[in-house]
């Protein structure tokens, strides 16, 4: 089993036509005058307000685009009542930004127009470019040239365009703000998909989230997500950036983009879809990008602090949540309800979103229970509707909860009852005074079936409200989340004095891949390579009886299902004896094969099996794979992936992560097995990894055995497949 | 390892304090006084309507109930305008259902009272029963004795009542319905949490679905869920049934009320608490019933054809669907986008919803090209936006989907298209007449963002109508979830010819529980119980060399630990000398045993390991638990579980749930293991464990080995733990 094997799918690693953009660190001023324009000039504008060439233009006008507006219409005096000009040479100043919506073969000259007039910025909208293949994709990379060449940042083609609320710059021509915008707010919005983008934008209007930003990529010739969500990562009036994606096309500036994001604090709510594999497929056929393999996606996520959401809903619910700006450091969670059975529910969606229910310490118990004789008060804590007949005692069980409980969140479940007039809004009042008496700074999240305007109060006092139980908790979940990720420590990992590997045009031998890899910090038994019958003696007394021997050549990949490998080796007599037979098995099997002799071993401690792998993924780089030993684990694909290079303490949870954990920490009356030594051999491989990723294709220890207790791991295979120069 | 040590939590096992009912498959007529009754008295009824003793009276008065309404309160003369009466024997009339809303202590008087006058039924709000423990325990056992005495049927008490939309009957008094009640519609409540069932009725009212008959069941002491699930499924004027639980009480009642719903082709939608280990927890110390074990509720929905949802929206989301009344027998969904992002968010959704995305037929495919020449054709169907241009473009491109591509479903994302005024009724007409087209009646599911009212028309078109991509797609899921629940053999498995087992009051050796388990159809090795050194040698010859060798003894379980299992004996001398040490071993760790001897048998053939095994759930009886062998399987919990008995048809399907069943069909290289014979023994056993349910505490073959290709399977070990007499 390789690492590659263990991937669910493998999607084509082509990377004919997709341009590797620079990695620039630094946020391109150009990109200030793309997404907030001064002045705008529109290729192609039509006087016709529905048409794809009409339509941004009158939403320019709509919404009040506070700069110069020109059409470009070599066929009008005026378009929509403006005064239009024949080219972009003609304008009488530079516009910050040109919008092109005229057909794909008009487009490049009015690049080549663009960048002679010094025109910083494009949203080129016209489609027919590389996700029609064919010329197309030609005509995409001569689009890029031409904007590099005239310095002008292009973003598209085939996008559906870009708004900015602040500047009141609506350069899109999506359908779905016929009916208003979204009012300006924290939310921004990047998406690779027009119709996907289009459709959250009506979802925010229709309610009430506000969105600062709508930046649709397409085709990203040029100006990706990543770059978008860079730049958004450090603008002030940006809380929270939500993203659609279907593959990621320069994997370096992606976590780029995601570290600048979580060192601003900036939480970013991913919709990346062909999670499964009829998605994988789709997507494949869908999109012109590299979609790359969909758990290394999770990977990046996971490890850069971005939370993926299932479903737009989900997005749309936790990027609204954030706007609250209340991010738990910890993940303790304090339940209080008005009904034990919805308590339950909670606890059920706690557990499941990552929250630790913890009950309440003993004395505070006691003192729930002196205030409420009828609760529960453990946690859930049940206080039954008995306590709306007195509100001191819902503001005094609250401080009880959040101050003696230690919770880092309160999520409270109120039924119906904000719903009832008759208490109007002593109830908001109780419940403000018992978190407020707590102290701290928590979250604090209600649940309730109540009219929009109670609710609001609710939201108005600052309280994040929703109807459903499981929603209410799984926000609570996604702020934990980012809590976690924004304290998480920022500085990156290096390779360290990891080894170079050198490229070589060669399969490595076994022995060939543990040398380097000895070097690069794993370990190996002390083994003898030997190449005749007597060195193979000599090797063995000298190791100690009984040895193992195996055939080394790098031409020989499955050793043992050629009889390459004999075990249990007791004697000098059976050593020479067992060299002739792995010599003559291999000749037999693979009569081509450069022999180099065979590896004369110990025979291997007992421990737990486990595989570790790399493998280079075609948009992020090498990615390390962990999982443990067997044809199970392969079948129930029990691994886990990280980014290399990383941490011995990234690597525990890594190693943590695998439902099988509990096998190395020991079951039935077995012992912990080394687990500290299985880090450091991961995050070494790691390093060694990303210090050579551009000559290795991929390694493999197999298996990598760990010993009981502090006695180390030893890797009893190894092999390096190096990349094959370009 | 052992069946129960495998559940991931144990919950108390105590049955005191809980009536067990009597099942009875004839709906007791009194339920008709109950929940449609013809006249209501009101036993404590306050003049004051919000109070819980005069709420229901309000509601009553309110909302028009048409029968005679007799407050019962010996302090008034009027009560809420109404005569009043001092107690149910003072009235003109036998009511059919009293509803009971006085403090604990003079409920009993008040059922007595109801049973002398003849009154069929009661619904018992009062709280400070089971619920309250102590003297409430014994307090519910005697209105138990008191409403079966009388014949007065009784629903709580601690319910919060019920209504009926059709009687105009709201017989509760949840502060929920202050604002309105639902209208009336197809969907059917049952709850055992009163806030819950207040919580859902009016998040029901708000998104204006139609419930007819909605029912809060307490603390259960005679009516129970299932009681009223039952009588809900033989209603025509009930469409689907949507269930809170916290526990079920009585396992083959709400095993045959389950039935009856399948059988009436009404749809159950379950939520039930107490997924999660911490929810579990709360659970059973939040209600007083026997919780029962949550992976064997699952087994209980799926084998019954009932839906468990995993929040409250999705509860409701779904059982609003299922009004539609449209359930797929199939599961392939065909998806049609005008974005093909979201196409693969949906097949992502899909994958997810058991629901399978296969690709249109090559013909069918050539066909929609030489349509729409710029769509993706293989499904997801991509038409882009374009399509938009030729409202017959989408009808013939829909009619080739379904009709050529053979489709159950089919679901579509129209964008905000909807929302716009321009298209007005064309695009709605052109998705009606390609669907109509096709023939057929397949299951149409849109998802669009678009005002209310323009939602609403495709919705009266008779389509299902969501904003959310995943949410669409999850309703396909549940709709044929249903279909093929719906299509499934009602017949029930019997327990065949599966020998009786008497009761025992000793364990079982492994050579007795053997003999047993033979005559139930377990393959074992043919082996032989020596008791002396002489009889071993001859057992050991007569078997054929080589042989293992096992002490015998029901005083020890754990064979392997104590030395008393050899394995590989390959002569007479061997055996001699086997026997000895066995027995050695055996006196010196277990002094006290009784020994029996040693089993002799031949070595076991190779084959996967798998365990099989059955414990007693508290509250449904015998339970089959089938998994592979092995630590690592216990630690990844890869186990299934089935209600006893079932046949080899459910059998294959329980071997398929397992996530390691490719293992049994042969993984790298190995070939497929005898899995009939693997479904013959776990059927078999099934049939055995259910026979014998009320002598059999639990029942273990660990391992039994499945061998290669039509090689059988064989138990290599057998436990039989014998019921204690109560």
């Amino acid at each position: 089993m390789t690492c590659a094997a263990l991937l669910a799918t493998d999607r084509p690693n082509d990377t004919s036509g997709i341009l590797m953009q620079h990695l620039d660190h630094r946020p391109d001023s150009r990109l200030d005058n793309l997404i907030n324009p001064r002045s705008v000039a529109v290729v192609g504008a039509s006087d016709d307000p529905v048409r794809i060439s009409g339509r941004p233009l009158a939403y320019l006008k709509k919404h009040g685009f506070g700069g110069a507006i020109y059409p470009i219409n070599p066929n009008r005096e005026t378009v929509q009542g403006l005064k239009a000009y024949a080219s972009l040479l003609d304008l009488p100043e530079v516009p910050d930004v040109a919008i092109v919506a005229i057909p794909a073969q008009h487009v490049l000259p009015a690049i080549a127009d663009a960048g002679r007039k010094g025109v910083a910025s494009a949203i080129i909208m016209s489609s027919g470019f590389a996700e029609a293949g064919g010329e197309g994709v030609a005509m995409q990379q001569e689009l890029l040239r031409l904007g590099r060449e005239g310095g002008v940042r292009l973003i598209g083609p085939n996008c559906v365009g870009l708004f900015s609320a602040g500047s009141r710059f609506y350069g899109t021509f999506t359908q779905s703000l016929d009916g208003g915008v979204p009012k300006p707010g924290g939310v921004a919005v990047v998406s690779q998909s027009g119709a996907y983008g289009g459709y959250i934008a009506y979802l925010a209007r229709e309610r009430g989230l506000g969105v600062n930003y709508w930046i649709t990529t397409g085709n990203e010739v040029d100006v990706d997500a990543a770059e978008a969500i860079g730049w958004l990562a450090l603008r002030d009036d940006v809380k929270v950036i939500a993203v659609y994606l279907e593959g990621v096309r320069n994997g370096p500036a992606f976590l780029n983009a995601l570290a600048m994001a979580r060192a601003a604090k900036k939480p970013v709510v991913v919709m990346k879809v062909g999670r499964s594999e009829a998605g994988a497929i789709a997507a494949s056929s869908h999109t012109a990008s590299l979609a790359g393999t969909d758990a290394v996606y999770d990977a990046v996520f996971r490890e850069y602090g971005a939370l993926r959401a299932r479903t737009t809903e989900e997005q749309l619910d936790i990027a609204e949540a954030c706007l609250a700006g209340k991010f738990p450091s910890g993940n303790r969670l304090g339940i209080v309800t008005l009904s034990g059975g919805v308590g339950v529910q909670m606890c059920d969606a706690a557990e499941s979103y990552g929250l630790n229910v913890a009950p309440m310490p003993k004395p505070a118990q006691e003192k729930l229970r002196a205030l409420l004789p009828y609760a529960a008060v453990a946690n859930p804590i049940d206080t039954t509707a008995q306590v709306m007949n007195d509100m001191s005692l819902v503001s005094k069980n609250l401080e009880i909860v959040l101050k003696d409980g230690g919770y880092d969140s309160l999520v409270s479940f109120l039924t119906t009852v904000p719903a009832a007039q008759a208490y109007g809004t002593k109830l908001r009042d109780a419940i403000l005074a018992g978190v407020a008496a707590a102290g701290g700074n928590r979250l604090a999240v209600l649940c309730m079936a109540a009219p929009k305007e109670a609710m609001d109060a609710y939201r108005d006092a600052g309280f994040l409200v929703y109807q459903d139980a499981d929603r209410a908790v799984q926000i609570v979940g996604a702020m934990s989340h980012f809590g976690k990720a924004f304290e998480a420590e920022s500085g990156t990992v290096d390779t360290g004095d990891a080894p170079r590997f050198e490229t070589q045009a060669r399969a490595l031998s076994e022995h060939e891949a543990k040398a380097v890899l000895s070097k690069a910090g794993v370990p190996f038994l002390p083994e003898r390579l030997a190449a005749t019958r007597e060195a193979t003696v000599a090797a063995a007394t000298e190791v100690g009886f009984p040895v193992a021997m195996k055939i080394v050549s790098g031409d020989i990949q499955h050793k043992s299902d050629i009889g390459g490998v004999m075990l249990n080796i007791k004697d000098a007599d059976a050593a020479g004896a067992a060299f002739d037979t792995i010599i003559a098995n291999a000749k037999a099997h693979v009569p081509d094969a450069v022999l180099d002799g065979v590896l004369v071993a110990p025979m291997a401690p007992h421990g737990i099996e486990t595989i570790v792998g790399v493998m280079r993924d075609p948009v992020f780089g090498p990615v390390v794979m962990f999982g443990l030993g067997g044809v199970l684990v392969e079948v129930l694909k029990d691994v886990t992936f990280s980014i290399a290079p990383f941490d011995e303490k990234d690597a525990m949870a890594m190693i943590r992560r695998i439902k099988g954990y509990p096998m190395l920490e020991g079951v039935r009356g077995a012992g912990r097995s080394d687990i500290e030594a299985l880090a450091k051999v991961l995050s070494d491989l790691s390093r060694f990894a990303a210090k050579n990723a551009d000559t290795i294709e991929s390694l493999d220890l197999n298996p990598l055995r760990i010993l009981l207790g502090k006695g180390g791991a030893v890797a009893l295979d190894a092999v390096i497949v190096p990349r094959k120069a370009n």
